[in-house]
């Protein structure tokens, strides 16, 4: 299954980006922080809110260096297709990956057998394509691109800063805490 | 692996609460709303902070009629020691799970077999012990009470108002989507 | 594999036909003839021109009594938009099937693993659901509804008469042979 | 199973052609187009309508480089048999492949094992051996040669213009589609 | 495999006899004397000349009461134009069973795996289905109807009169033995 | 199983020839041409009438260069006293094969496990040790030379023949035919 | 394997006694004490000097109420026929088993594989069929039925004596041991 | 199972001797005749007479260069008290092996599995380790050492004149049998 | 393996006690509290000094209501013979088993399988045959009768009042813990 | 199973050692004399008294050049904190390692699954890692360090004196014995 520290498996498919048709495989997301974003199905209710708001700030995750790929186990040709006809669609500019087979989302353990569908989760990836975050929501259930972000930050703290650690409900500029012996028991 | 409307696990262990120990099970987890919170080890770093960051929200989960466990491999002594101690756990109101033998870890899917440990995941159960909401976060990194009390209001408002769906970045108050055949590639 | 007289599977599945959606069943199709139309996707190129000829015949199937399924590995919802968005598609009357799990075209033994597409069949089934004729073109062939039509004739004249046969190009109307021991050799 | 661009199993053969007896091999078979057409049995009805109907348009096959292989389970001195005594039978010029072991009939799928016989199955491979048109009627309903004909020269085609694809019921000289990104949903 | 006293397995075929075609079980062969006489192709060369000295002798197997099958994997249309057209297979008025799925041929292990055909084996059934006599002989090597008959009769003999044998060379009318202890080591 | 064009297995054992015991293989076998005459055991009843009308034509076995080979589960020690006892076996001149461990008569399928002995099997083998014609007898019924040196000249004819073969009841000095394609359906 | 106390196993064949052939089985054999005296073969030499020892015996070994079955793998044939021959062997009037299948020997791990014969092996067997006794010698070594009877008279003396033994060298009438808790380490 | 001409297993363990301690194994054993001689346990009845009747003719095994080795799957310890409290123990010059984990029984087969103990099993080994003679008794019957020696001396003069074999009840000094082909029968 | 709380395994033996034989099982040993004290063999040199200070001791056990039973793979004939000539071993007056088929060492995991012995083992069983105290020394160190009765007297106080535990080095008379959740961390 | 002589197995782990954690490994215990000293859980009642003993005992284990190393489930933060808040663990100064993944519970075979706990198991250990000693008590008994200084001394005796054995009840300045074959049932 996939957990914290789990590399990303090898894969290629056909993805739309910027009004073309390219080639994405799992080389050329590495080098970068990523998040891959699953959602169930093109053409949906709650997924082009949550799309959306990843759009809208874009500029946010290109300043923190975060590749963002959506994923679905539709087609390159539909995700071509809601981007020509829905407003909110329209706005992305980062790559939508077409998952027709299933792979990556089986690669991800998000694949739902019986629908053909994948569950709506959020995977953040540091450079060297190991998984560093986990969120995963019930069908009904929209993410935030802002709590996102804020764990983004948090993850490239920590590990810029080998010898610091961020507690709870940390955010950018907050305190963090330098494990020490003497602190155990006295927290 | 654990996913999206899988059922909680048969289990019966130790537990320690209110300077008590006593014997929880799966069945005295249904029937309610459950937040199983897991981490590494007790005496550690950032698990007092997120533990505390919970124990400060007390209130609002018993609004929401939401029960926590604290998970972590450690025996009940080794949490009623630490309860003891530490000031921070010590504001602990909420059930603390033993799981020296990793059977929940396991059933869960977060438990790291090279460190005896588990991950620091959350789990959101309904009422019939159907996980609805998953986050785990890498080592360094913490939690947030306030968000995951975010995702268990619009979990709740989804359970109660089947024809509607929150979308992305949803806080409770805000307008739901009430989902339409017309509304297919039109948002 | 499926071979002239393989029986329909079993299956179920979420479909769009007269801008709505529904469920469809193996148990549905059963009782009449039946053309289930396999294309790789939604939103290409041959696929529309072959879609939009067999709904430009509609009525002479309608005649015949055959109930047309078109079928792709796509989900019911991006038959809809395709349906709202392309001229070509949106003249279709007949039902369209989403068949995202691939269940359908692996059962007609048509899917393309690695694509997670099927190829191009033509599936002519009695009210059996037993398979009468079958028809698989490459990626750039298109296939004609009128041969097809041709084809159901035939078979439906077979059905009907059993102690005649079809020779080769036989059309509606034309003479039929009637075997007999005494022909053996002689044609 | 055989499927579109399946490639020709190896088999060497006792066939009977021009008045003698022959070895053909898969060997023989490449470097040219070629039509493999199965029928259940020397001496019986439908049959020598269809390859009569082949045999009438022996001269189409030839300007388009197509070499015709009929076959059935029965053995070269059968075929040479029938041709000697059934006037149909007699104007064939193409090759008569005896298949006694049924290793050809196998190999692409259409032997019947309970009555030792295949399927009237059609196949259409390119130089390169492999599968562009699959055709299979049920026992009563004969094949045409012209309709053929049109799937051969369609198939030529697209292998010829890999930029283009024959749209439905396209034949020679109609117009071809050129593949655009811009034509996505616009058909 | 086939032995002495092996009994006959049960089989349901399409055969040719007096004109017709009609279909025969083992159960219509049981309750007589039968010979199954394999041959490896209609149209052949040697086989004609063992199945006309078979028929040639019809009269005397007959009167003994032995019914004869004549079986090669071809089908029972061969075996009417092979009667149709051949002088010498024209006078054949035993049964001609046809065994294209070779299910005869390898229930009495004579089928040829490679070739598609059987070996020149004949069988002597006695009306039980037991085997009582067997020969096989190789491919340009022709059978004796009337060494056959003197087998037929020497069995019949032994069957009738289980007190004696017949001694090496025996034809009917010659003396028999009749086992005694004291014989033995005095012959 | 053991059939036409089979090969000799490999063997050593035990025989008894001219009033000598002697060891005989394989090996000693090929390069002339063999007949395998087995019978089930020594000291019985029909066996001594089959052995002695071999030894009576002796001389034209010679003269045809095939080495005879009686076999029986019987020891060669047994063998002997027979020969020394039998006024009939006496008259031997062939090798007696001791087969008391039946690999002989299992490497030629005639071996009846639960009797311990073989059944009454002859197998003329060609000079490269394969099986060229098979006759068994069940119990009571005797074998005749003349009719084995009717299928030995037969065999060796069409062997230095290769272009013609025998036709049915085809005794030495009988017309032979030539196969012609022109034949076919002829005869 | 066989050993003290393994009980008879079950078997039925031909045998030779009193000039007459008749049928033996296992439950025959119980009832009364036995002797089975296996051999390796008839006509042999050092075999028939012990079966002539045993038979200028007959009388004790009656006295003693045991029965002896002479065992080789020859058929019951070659044992009459070795019977009506052999001086010595004419003298015997015990039952001599035919063992051609090697049933017997192998029940009694005498069984020689690669010689198809069975080893020099005598087993005495009380009434129930347990073995009491076991002597085996090599080739060349023959055996005593004078020691033979007395190993059957300690045997049948412990028998009916259970609270005595037979020590070292007891013959008939000598002394027995009556084992007592206080002889232990004092002789 | 040991057989005759079965050769000793590999074995290594404790023995007593001369009132020492000592290693013994099986190449310690080979390069003289051997009499590996079994019984059940030290300090018992029937044993002691049969170990002392071996211990009264050790002059007599010298003579014939014969070894002979007591057995028990008691240990070494044991054999030296019995050897230093049995009057009759105590008169043993010959090796007594210890056998405790029952190694040695197991590979000659005579380990009574649920008593922990050997049968009484004689076993005559020639210089290379192979097995010559098998005797075994069963609980209350004791041996004989002098017709252990006589079979000593039979095995040892077939082995030194090969040509030569001892018949039935053949002592040191009688005739032996010079096998001949003539004899065969005769005797 | 053999752990704390593991159940008597079941067994049935040969002992020695009392100058006479008797069979024990394992539900002789339940209903009391039992000691198994196993040793490597009889007439060796530890043993006797540890079986004698057990001995020396056989008033307190009998005063707890302790049955000793000492255990080695001899059998009951070298127990009594130890006993006969061994002036220490002579003073046992608890019973001794005999282990010659390693069952009842086995069961307790204390057999060397490669050298037929039991390691120096000790262990108590309460009366339900649970295993409460484990002991096991190498060869040459020597166990302590007090010490075992100390542990004795422990596992009984616990077993007598479940609510208190026995510290570290107590011995009978000295104080108890009575377990309390606030003695946690305190002491 | 962990046997006397059984060799210590691989591990790695975290301990804490003079208010430090570090990482002890196997090749760390190696090369001196040590005990393994296992107990269920920090922060409970037996355990502190015993671990207690043993620290009041340290001078002595350090003259004998014996490294003591406390073992349970815990995790070494655990231990840490034990060591801060209780005065008895307070005076510890041997290692306590941390075994949260069990392996080296397990590889000792004291690991109770159902629990997640060790059992009271204690392990003598000589330089080569070899096991020389094992203790092993129920839940409620407590050990005693006297005690086991005395093993410790008597194997270390036993080590640097090979000839000699210690007997029952030694301490050390007792006597030893020095085993001879004359004392063998002298004792």
């Amino acid at each position: 299954m996939v957990r914290i520290n789990s590399t990303l498996a090898p894969f290629s498919t056909d993805a739309f980006r910027d009004g073309k048709f390219l080639t994405v495989t799992d080389s050329d997301v590495r080098g970068k922080w990523s998040v891959f974003f699953f959602y169930p199905a093109d053409f949906t209710f709650v997924c082009p809110t949550e799309l959306e708001d990843l759009a809208d700030h874009q500029a946010e995750f290109d300043k923190l260096g975060v590749e963002i790929y959506g994923v679905s186990t539709d087609k390159h040709f539909t995700h071509k297709a809601w981007h020509d006809t829905s407003p909110a669609i329209g706005k992305i500019k980062y790559t939508m990956l077409g998952d027709p087979t299933a792979a990556i989302s089986k690669s991800f353990d998000v694949y739902i057998e019986e629908a053909g569908m994948a569950d709506r989760g959020t995977f953040l990836l540091d450079p060297e394509g190991k998984v560093q975050y986990i969120e995963i929501t019930s069908g009904g259930v929209g993410r935030s691109a802002t709590e996102l972000l804020d764990k983004v930050r948090a993850a490239q703290y920590v590990a810029a800063n080998p010898g610091e650690v961020c507690p709870a409900k940390w955010k950018e500029g907050s305190t963090t805490l330098k494990p020490s012996l003497d602190l155990i028991g006295k927290i």
